[in-house]
């Protein structure tokens, strides 16, 4: 996607039909991702696997935007994929399995790029989650970069009592978050998580007393990464996701490269001048 | 192993030496294998490794059981690795070290796989642990799919205390269940590790009152998964196995290629109908 | 380095410029490495990036040196990289980018490689941290074997404030030690962290009450280790090591290699006779 | 990308700048793509990028392509990349070295990702190569799946005699498809090799004798690819796309789970009968 | 599988019904595995797959067995898997097609593993190869460690002409041993191989005139190997193998830890002392 | 090791016990490395393990080595290692078997570090091979970049024969230049390599018709290198290293991201302008 950050906004502006996106105050750097089909507890509908994914790119192409927040609107973060339109995609062309079967998977595949279009966007995402965060929903904050949660939110890896193998994340990414005997046991039993429980096991890195205080304390966090030297916040992001599969020597060597072209940023003067002159550092927008 | 159904039932009725094996309730397709060597606190002898695979093959053969649990006999759950055979293993053949090498690293590796077994396995294995979990113990319930315990139960991996690198699969294991940093910590240590801190560190799950309480809670859970979709129970097992070793990516790759040939399965359609039916779903056996 | 025992202690007795380096007690094998610049808060300059790797090489070769302690003078363990030599660093031959970038690039490597000494080194180090431990500092003890701290420390990955990425490791292990979601959050928001979160996320093993007890607690905690069989204190860490970034079956594989050699050491009979002869057994030195 | 295939066809026929594309016999479902640009001799401009993947994208949805041959127009298959346009990447920005070089960065990998569209074409691409194969060109049939020329045709990886490492994937896949000691030879001094060195050390699977000769045999050998089955033909591709980066055992298994779904096809039974009866088999399209 | 050397000569004796399996000469530690159903072209039936894993871990445990060659009687080496036997594996419980896929995988993966069982023997392979090597039959030999073929011989990766993705280990093998690029192409096109291409590009290190010369060429070969130090020639299959999946310094490390326990072996200290006194050095069994 | 460029010449003047260098022609940038001890064909001593990595250090240093050429006195290239010097090695500390195991890997991991010194080089190394290249004659040219050979030069991986099992690169590195199956052959049997079959199986790119010739050829060929931009050709091998265990995909963002940083050097400027200006380049020393 090769647009001028006009060219991105404008696109932003036309709207979607399953999120909200917005900018809350236009003085702060900070972009908020609303799912938005609170009516059906904002179930991962077809149409969601092709926006954001383009949200994320059009994101990604604005100065404007230094951090962003993944929220939902309703009381409930996300009750899961929707059933029917898995149920389009399982039961199309019934005629050959073989053919069918190599179908599916590309669908398969296609939906799990769209989630982890939040890995690949380089600026960073908070999940702010309330209420219930079921199945699909685990999936989408799994590839968050930090996760935040009200004090009633609770999570549930229900894939498995609908007859499913999860398949959009959850059983790769979670054991890298909160273990692999935690995430084998989530995901074999479906049992609920609760807020308190997500915290003791690192599946979230805050609990806000309710949605208001988290609504407050989120904006506060996001806005916080916004003010961050940007280029060393999207380093930062970019060189934990490659070394997350690397052997700790690779990663060592991967970081030094990474380095060895960007670490001499005027970031870098700025933050030891403003140290020096005792005043807030002023970083230039990404 | 290419038995039929009968067969298997036949074999497991025969009994073992090291270990009880029985279903509970014929109603309920969970089955129980309990290290029954009480009076040598369950201590791991040279029979032991190979009645473990053969008894797991064979219940991965009946359709009758859908969840295994893995319990001990006696007040204690496994004081380690029985030193005699440790030593029958070690002495043999003296007059070449290189040749005895040789044989060693062969008899390892065999043990090692009775272990490993229990993830070969395809139905779900909870470890239910009373009292002293010690040396070999935490190797054989790393290797478990869900680990809980009773209050008083205690785990160390205390092979370095007699001159042992653990070599059962400890190692390897434990750092991706709690953390690096905790596994170092245990395994040069050898210090105690009490049930809280064993949750808090998520080494297990849940932690009941006492053994009863243990007894009673482990087998809810043991029924609780045997209703499961039998399918989508085993293939998140597996996806989970295969996806630990494997970069993000390819494991996203892999389970869309699971799911191409196993998603469209009678679990799915069942499930949705008895959501629809408001009826409890009814699962074929495995 | 291939130093006879008797050059080793003497280019220790030589003294280091960043470094104290004692042990504390003659009949103790216990040695103790100490940051040693109290008053620029124990910054990490270039002279620690060449002091810290010979120093940890000259003690693997003492046999009385079975157990080592990495700690700190004054009221803070450390600061983090010390600003002014990176600044040497990086404005070193300004004249062509590409050039600088590749001498740049050596020079992390080098400075990287200084800190995976601590790895390297044969025996087990124990972090012992008070005070601030920042940036650099966080790198310095996510590659000691164990760590622990008094109540009043605390941690920030604070890299990115300065518009730094980190590239001494922290992006690399942490996520290992604390799991992959801590890590992340840590290292984009640069936050706090105390001493009962960092126990709490497996940072630390342990938090002492104050400095002096940690003091206390620390030298018994390192003298247990260093009566403890030498081979088999390597043999696991050198298998955990290896094992980290290796499958699960391949390390099962490298240990029953490693055993097949080095089982049969002394070591194992020794244990097992104490144990018979209700004594305290007597391990050789490494 | 999710047009229906009668837009996609409308797509194709637009044109592109850098690419000729046609179907020379409708009754043949074979595709050609041609290199378009013969006065710069092929030479891989910025257009290009975005044209591959997009003509590959199209052809993947259109049923009458079974078979891809990636060829060039004039007497050169490919002079390399076009340096201007690399110049117009490096030279943007030039105020910040650090902004600078990450938006090199993701400039670079786009253009990757263009070669490696390739490879996740579904259908299998055949190169056919005459005149002089250099730098970029080189990059770009090492993606392809078969590769062939006539016999005047020369390769070179000339990249490092204009001071450049190499960026588009020669340095990757060449040692998996020549060997690493010839493909570091060829990478380090640039030297031309024959299309008889070519087929010795394994880059082209054929030599014909002139480009006529080839034009006749590519298109034999298309033809013969497209009248096979088309799952097996895709699912072969891909099975051995992805293998080439995992362990063998790996492998193995993500065959086995592909064949679960995939391999009860139409196509085995018609290849079966067809043999019964003596007669050519009939595959459906893909 | 815990036989004595006894009993393991027993079980061989009472023969196979797909394999004949003999040694030559009782003065001569080599054992020959013949293919033994020409009629069938050698065929690759379910009872083989079964058969081959049991005639091999038999061979391991015999001393009198030190090389191991894989022949086949009649005009053919191999035409491939009997597609009968195909049949029954893919057409079993139809009634759901998820639990079939499910079975479908673990049947392959046992197939799968009965040709893995060449690398998992401790004694070297030979393939001797006449005739026609089709499909199943190059799956076969590339798991041998050596392969020798007769001039007429030829080699054809035919699956994919019969809708099948080959699923036995030549799209995981074949790139290693002829590199990606002739695999690609010998997978996609199932196209002949001759004996003196098959020689030119790796998968075979010797061709002989005819299949008598052949058979004597083979047994001089597996004489010779049969003659050298067991160990030695053990460990090094077994490093290879075990290397091959890993980094070089990964790699490095393995053969150090395997040479440090199995190094000093009385075969070093026979080799070098037959060299001093000028005689044929005298090994003995494995 | 932080020499200046002074120290580094001075270091390289007081001359080495198992090593020649010398620069033949001052006005060209390229050194060269003999192994010295004709009397004992070469054989690889202990000290000529220390001295190897410290020549190739000190050369890294240097500016005026743009080049190196790694070649041998006497009529062979090298016998292999020195047993006496194996003796040493591994009769050491008899008394602990699992002490000296320890002791021994840890010589061997030193051992393979100056071999593996070849490749941590930034220069290319380039072997000149005379003669006999025999066992450690093969693990050291193996790790070099390009390597050549006279008429009359033969290879034989001959570890096994003296009851070895070869531990210095031979079994890791060999696969990757010449196949799977090539590599397997010639180290379980040991057998001569002649010049011709080297070059067609690419474990040499280059055979000259005698000693005399390639002494002239190889000199060219170094010139030849060390005129080309030597950011270049260093970063090339390094990527290639690099790239070498990594998935095809992690290489290609490892060269985005090193690129990204050392692109846009003044030799690429030079090398477009001496192309527009029909000069020869002038590049810059490394």
């Amino acid at each position: 996607m090769d647009l001028t950050v006009e060219e991105a906004a404008a696109e932003l502006n036309k709207g979607f039909q399953t999120l909200e996106i917005l900018q809350k105050d236009p003085a702060v750097p900070v972009w908020f991702i609303y799912l938005n089909r609170p009516a059906q507890r904002n179930a991962l509908s077809l149409p969601f696997f092709s926006e954001l994914p383009r949200a994320l790119a059009l994101l990604d192409r604005i100065p404007s935007a230094r951090a962003l927040v993944l929220s939902a609107r309703g009381p409930h973060f996300c009750s899961g994929i929707d059933l029917s339109s898995l149920k389009s995609i399982s039961s199309s062309s019934d005629d050959d399995r073989a053919a069918a079967a190599e179908e599916l998977r590309r669908r398969i595949l296609d939906l799990q790029s769209a989630i982890t279009a939040l890995e690949r966007c380089r600026k960073p995402v908070v999940a702010a989650i309330q209420g219930a965060c079921i199945g699909g929903g685990v999936d989408l904050v799994a590839a968050c970069d930090i996760r935040c949660c009200e004090d009633k939110a609770y999570f549930a890896v229900k894939e498995v009592d609908v007859g499913l193998v999860a398949d959009l994340g959850t059983l790769q990414r979670l054991p890298k978050i909160v273990g692999f005997g935690n995430a084998m046991d989530l995901a074999l039993t479906g049992r609920k998580v609760s807020a308190g429980e997500a915290k003791a096991m690192g599946l979230v890195s805050r609990v806000f007393a309710d949605p208001a205080k988290m609504d407050e304390g989120i904006f506060a966090l996001a806005k916080e990464l916004a003010a961050k030297p940007a280029l060393a916040l999207m380093g930062t992001k970019a060189v934990m996701m490659k070394s997350r599969d690397m052997a700790v020597e690779k990663g060592l060597d991967y970081v030094a490269t990474w380095n060895a072209g960007m670490l001499r940023s005027r970031e870098l003067e700025e933050a030891v001048l403003a140290k020096l002159q005792k005043r807030k550092p002023n970083f230039s927008k990404m």
